[in-house]
């Protein structure tokens, strides 16, 4: 009995803490987990059988025996300290690319965050309180975000990762949001640098094996972010 | 030499993020850092100083030797991983307890987001763009959230820290949002784990040694949760 099989992930197609979890499960070789896709839009995120492990009625929700963990971010750093010598290892030990690990990881959030506040705004802002000056504040702010990263990868060689030569955590937290902002609309012209870590590592294993299934049936997403 | 008098820490008062990181740097015994303590109102955050080492201009920022951190997250697991024997263990080793570190302390982002929400309201959003009810949405939003930590403490018994016996990673994340819940006129009466939690975690050294130095020139916040 493979170590994933007591492992079970309640997840949504797309949704980027979701992804994150199953990247980190492909890198760890932990395939195998029992796992259940739900509807967002069916409002299943809400439903009885995810509100009995997870409170605030969110996905991902993930089970490992009867531990509980549904954070993103604690999944993956949980899997990453109980198996750490398994398949890749995510979270350097050199000191120097330790802290850039962390420090890339954890700056994801911010992406996050800002990307959260285009794509989601009509669905999280009720029509009465809508402003055209928020929506267009909310883009500019996440326009000087994607900025940023292109210029950490215009610092790094051509095929870098997001911190360097290796895989590591930081990508399964930021691979997801650039994925998202290309599925969104993001300009292959004006972030050239995003656009070629996003071509090289959408091929690797990992993520090939956890793509979002609806993004494969309707590859294109929405215009959102085109004149970003 | 001892090894923290190659970090600089640049912070401002009772601002959770830097808070945080005072503490783990305390519980992981590496008092000595150099630091400069910046105001928020003065700007002083968005100085050449701080730019030079954090593009976002936002406290906090900290160097160790010439690696650059400035996620407060990233610092504190960055401290565990690299004096991991040294002082308190902030992220245990055992797997069930572990599993909880991971899960609250991420869970502390939320709160975070949802207490930013109402107590930087008007600070974040432009006089033409705010409306009363997503004042109150977002007052029952944190309210909801707080019963959340509530129920959790509810479930242990009196005196624990946020997972339990010891005092952990969560608990770095977790007091400092706590204390600022309280400076901000959250009910005792209403919250009374929370209380509890709060007045036996506030004496604790690390703590004391850290408590935001304005909040003891002026001890009373404002009321803005009284009502909560």
């Amino acid at each position: 009995m493979s170590a994933a099989s007591n492992m079970f992930l309640y997840w949504g197609s797309g949704s980027p803490p979701c992804w994150r979890i199953m990247i980190a499960l492909e890198e760890k070789n932990l395939q195998g987990y029992q796992n259940k896709m739900l509807s967002f839009e069916k409002q299943e995120h809400k439903s009885d059988e995810v509100l009995a492990i997870n409170p605030r009625g969110q996905l991902p929700s993930f089970k490992h025996g009867n531990m509980i963990l549904n954070e993103s971010y604690g999944v993956c750093m949980y899997l990453e300290g109980q198996f750490k010598s398994q398949g890749s290892q995510l979270i350097p030990d050199c000191r120097e690319e330790q802290a850039l690990v962390y420090q890339r990881m954890f700056e994801c959030l911010t992406l996050q965050q800002k990307l959260g506040e285009v794509v989601y705004y009509t669905w999280r802002v009720p029509e009465n309180e809508r402003h055209d000056s928020a929506v267009k504040r909310n883009l500019e702010a996440l326009c000087a975000e994607l900025k940023l990263w292109e210029g950490y990868l215009k610092k790094l060689e051509s095929g870098s990762f997001i911190t360097g030569k290796n895989f590591t955590m930081a990508d399964v937290m930021f691979f997801p949001q650039v994925a998202y902002a290309f599925r969104f609309g993001l300009s292959q012209e004006k972030f050239p640098r995003l656009t070629d870590y996003y071509s090289h590592v959408k091929e690797r294993p990992s993520i090939l094996a956890t793509w979002p299934p609806h993004w494969k049936e309707s590859p294109q997403g929405m215009d959102l972010l085109k004149d970003l």
